[in-house]
């Protein structure tokens, strides 16, 4: 009998039981106010990551090594944004108490609200890493409370003060810089000042949430918003290896729009920061006797 | 002093006050499942409207003696489709106590219900005339009752059985063709029995409602969800004249999603729709004496 | 615990075991002498299969009341089309010996060789239905005699004179018309003989190729060796359904060239065709009582 | 000794002495007003042409069989329509000299103005076959009297009344068609009134200029100003065949623009054209026996 | 009563007469030797820039606070560039005549020589700052004095030897190198001597004229003649700020091509050269007491 | 009479017996596994190279000054490796027995292997620089053993051990690194050992391999298989300049892939790289007395 062939992600082939990471597509983009399309980004981003190694020379690991399963994409239901983030907190809340690690593929931003509820029921003290080129900070865009500009807003509402740290920012409007100083830790531009976050942040669980539009877009145009000034993948890279090294109890990477990636160049960067943040988390337990 | 220099459809510059008819934008995709970018094509069809004439040898009328204001486009709220339709219904409603006509550019489908509920509220005894690739007639989709598929489900809530008119359809669920045999009228895949139907409207108030997709994608590619087997530019302008007969008392162009129009074509062949349709309701305006 | 989300062509979902038709990529495109590229569509067909109906208002026939199995994409050696080609022999005749129906999704015009010569194998009495732009009949090609403008001329090799019918043809060397004279049966541009041909082939096992490119570039232009001046999409779906009414113990679509399909309107040309063959080939066993 | 790879059309390898035709490009759209990328035109199909084959079947002609020259592209001066004219004119001046044919590929309509000062220099009694969407009879255009849209009205301004025969003419001002009743002879949308041109002009020197936007844009997309409503390659290539019955003694094609067809179709699509054109205009010296 | 709905340039909504700064389009490209299309990038910019944000966190300014008026794009007669350099030489002078700054966004760099001629004209002792990838220096190009390779020469006409300062600058002929060394400030590949010049041009009138192509291609691909080796956005937006420390009494961004930037990228880079450039310009208005 | 207009690149004018360097392209990918289209490169190249000029600021070295000899694209056989190498290895002897330098424009990486054969046999202790984003060490991919993925362990079959020496590798298995340890000298990432490495090749005659993938995909999308963190066209110019400070016998230019270049930048840093290694080779000819 022939078997069937399944397209997953790159290597994550581990059976659920056994797997220490979930990684899950969330396809959505309805409240995408300039240009919509980062709802193909999970399954362009699966299909393309046949294209990269399993091994990274930057941390001598392997994919092969790590426990990753491929959840697939969640059908989610387009112009209701309520309706699709529930569905989102159900599918990690599923994840979390079977002790694994959630691991999304956005979609617009506005998806990590779903991820972030599961994930603070479970972790009352969550704290949370933020890369990104806009603040997220609104309260309401053009009316709606739900939305990729309001985002980081709506989680705060779950985390409260002090819980926020948002690297890279240079966008957004004067009110929302302002609110920062008070609510949130907000670097602007870069990550200069991560270092001194990680030591804060030691011992405290993290949900670590990565817009790609941090990166130049320049060097980055696969994305729905573009914001010139941005930082490089090499800088990226060793930013996520330095999150890493904190309790990071779930992450996602998110608009990525690949029909603004002519070249596919834009997606080989994502799968890039992808690999390496996948490693990092396996890290522990790749190098060291298995810990499960 | 210098005069703003205001782009406007072509030669749609009459004042609001004397105008007959008004053509405004309706920039909405959020429930598009499939391909989302509907939301851009007002905008492009106002930019790419000068690459036509204003003169129309099959009619031989020109666009310089219609009576036409350009109402812009709506700014509505993305991953709300209810504040939508309603921002849609309130700008109809104004247009018609104005005593005019509105000429919607979508924008996904779903964008027919906002202008349908005003002019239905105006004329009771209002029927449809519905020109598409698609039934759009499921009672929800990914359960939602407010979707580009369900559309004509919806309209159907409010003017009920025998009064929609479809043709070009050639896609949907087998459910869905059945329904229709109990409630609309539906002609499959061309206009062949449209001159019968246009006979049994005579008299009656006629909503009018073109999905672009009833063409053949082959020759309009430029639409979010391509089916093939539609029909010729050449068609489509023979039906549109023969619907126009009748009292049309209002009517939108949706589904033009000008990024899968990398060329053009299909935005010229959706002005020229726009251009002849807009002709044939000016028509005994233009040609008898002015009788408004 | 989670289930896998595995995407598979739209309602292909019979067990193996319990199909009868077996859909199966063929993802090789190296003797591609143009423009290369349809390696990538029976992937993209997977993907966008979701985008039309499981249903055909065409032939009231669904999908969901077929029996198909999804085989997935082969993993084919680039740059050894021998090794590419045993590779798909083997793959055709472990569906045929398990007897089910090979339905491949190219790839390249060659790759209908592998198929061939193993359904030739179990059908001595082999016939060919071919429909192409191109003639495919040379003998060698750039010092190769395994390429996709030589696949006819291999399959004759193996069936002899008289066994293939091509239709549509349009392109190829003098030499090669003059040759297909005296052994194949080739009516040139359209199908207008078709009929003819199928009361021939009556009680004969076919083989049934469909060179996408038979399609006019025009309105079918996502393929690599665009040939002006071909059939419509109306006319190849009824050719389908005439040669659907003989033997047809494998078949396959090839040429489809995603990346010369920017609105993805090709696309979902090529997955009508799909649909409205598969549909015709489970026709008598949807129809009917079941049978196998 | 190596020798140079040189890049001509395809077959166009006769020495210039013993060639009855030169083909030629004029890479000029400088007036193009909406979209420009003509200029790209020559240089694409020259390079595209080995995707056809070098045998018509509809003629049973071979292009092996002709005698062509390429006369490669001409480098012309942007931001001077009269200098980009003049140069245009001696080339085809010298070529009308040596006893041979001009065969031009464009640019932008304007660069007919150039091959016709010429072309009407040797034969007063030019008449011109002009097959096209747009009128192009204005006057003036936006100031400028050298224009793709008054290219016919400047040719007009040399052969005067009654000889200028418009065909598949969908597009201009109403004043244009107005002008047209009285100075030349217009036929609207097709070309069914060609076969009684065609006799009228019988023992006249005819220069047979072709705008590929006659045909429609659905199944053309690959030109500057696409206009819907146009013909069908099928009935072009019958329509060059009839006018090729004539003394034709020069001719262009005009107003492909390659970047608007990402697929390559339309390039196609122009150069079955120019095959087709090309082995009609040597047909009577192919056929029988050498007459030079 | 409906009011138009007219699209502006972000923020860009004071009336002509309270306004400091008028931007305006020059869409012209007819002497683009190599890939036309910046005629396209102020109607892009002025529809994308809405994508931006109207604060800058660099400057901690916003737009809101500037009064910029939005003069449209000009109406410009391809084919002619000396029609069209009057045409924006008339524009430039009335908005100098009614004590504004000219920021003009072209268009080719040819469109700096409409703006340059009536700045000189009221400003005798002007400097010009140019930021640029090439030396645009030739006396002809082609036979044409008006062209984008020459703009620079034809500037220096007017305002003669050691008034024109170039930085950036990668690319030209030999000569031109040489022919700069006697007449012009040329800073090769950067902006590193910059500071220097600043100091030298203080109390003068400059004219600030940036050609995108400045940055380099793999991080600005929009742009029409890509050279390889430029300055990123960072280095661009430090060296904005210095020269907006002088007195600038008109500007220009000139060659983006949107066209070539499938991504939107380039624009959004444009953009924030654009607001930041509009910011610095409006500093001393905004931080100190209106001095209008 | 008329003389041809033929196309090469740009100055490379020089007669074949007078020049020291020989240009040709390798238009081949068939083993490419991802993304074909490196096979429109040298094509590309040639044709866009007219958009770069003949100068160089950076060294003060022009073109014009260089003998070179445009050899044209061979015509290689698609679907056999074997044979296309064949045909490359003859071309490359014929000119190196003629005293001539090959300097060859790929394709895929394979090409090399087809250059290197003829180069090592008159060159038998030739060392190799490799500039490139992945080892390229596999012995066999898919089954194959003459691949992209292999290119480089089939060159050390012929040359051996400590002779390859590569750099900016970040891509590959981890077997692949381990075998790079016993067998080349590797340096990951960058080129900052290539100084030491430059003093150890003195009096080696080189081969010169540079596949442009070594460039960050961000900036340089228009290649097959983009691999994140690459080098900056600055840090390649350096590198090359510093090579060419060794006794370079040999050189190619590979995986440039046009159509994933929609904006064309990528080929202007090709050309880039291409402009200054052929400056430098040729630096010590042009800059003393001609030494031929």
């Amino acid at each position: 009998m022939l078997s069937k062939n399944v397209q997953i992600f790159l290597s994550c082939d581990s059976e659920y039981e056994e797997s220490r990471i979930v990684v899950f597509g969330a396809p959505f983009d309805s409240t995408t106010s300039f240009r919509p399309g980062t709802r193909f980004a999970s399954a362009v981003m699966r299909s393309e990551s046949y294209g990269i190694e399993t091994y990274s020379p930057y941390q001598d690991l392997d994919l092969e090594d790590a426990r990753v399963f491929d959840g697939g994409d969640l059908e989610l239901c387009f112009g209701s944004p309520e309706k699709a983030l529930a569905d989102i907190e159900d599918f990690t809340r599923k994840i979390l108490q079977d002790g694994k690690k959630p691991f999304m593929i956005g979609g617009e931003h506005l998806v990590s609200l779903g991820t972030v509820r599961a994930v603070a029921e479970k972790y009352p003290d969550l704290h949370i890493v933020h890369f990104d080129a806009h603040t997220d900070l609104r309260d309401d865009y053009l009316g709606a409370r739900l939305s990729h500009a309001t985002v980081m807003r709506r989680i705060w509402d779950i985390v409260g003060d002090g819980r926020i740290y948002q690297f890279g920012i240079r966008s957004g409007m004067r009110e929302e810089f302002q609110w920062a100083r008070k609510h949130t830790y907000l670097h602007k531009y870069d990550f200069k000042t991560l270092e001194e976050a990680v030591s804060v942040l030691k011992d405290k669980p993290v949900y670590f949430t990565i817009d790609l539009d941090v990166l130049d877009p320049g060097m980055f145009p696969g994305t729905g918003t573009p914001e010139a000034g941005g930082e490089t993948i090499h800088a990226l890279r060793q930013a996520i290896a330095k999150v890493c090294g904190l309790n990071v109890v779930g992450c996602d990477l998110v608009e990525l729009s690949p029909h603004y990636d002519m070249s596919g160049a834009s997606t080989a960067v994502a799968l890039h920061a992808w690999r390496e943040l996948l490693l990092s988390l396996e890290k522990p337990f790749i190098e060291g006797p298995a810990l499960v």
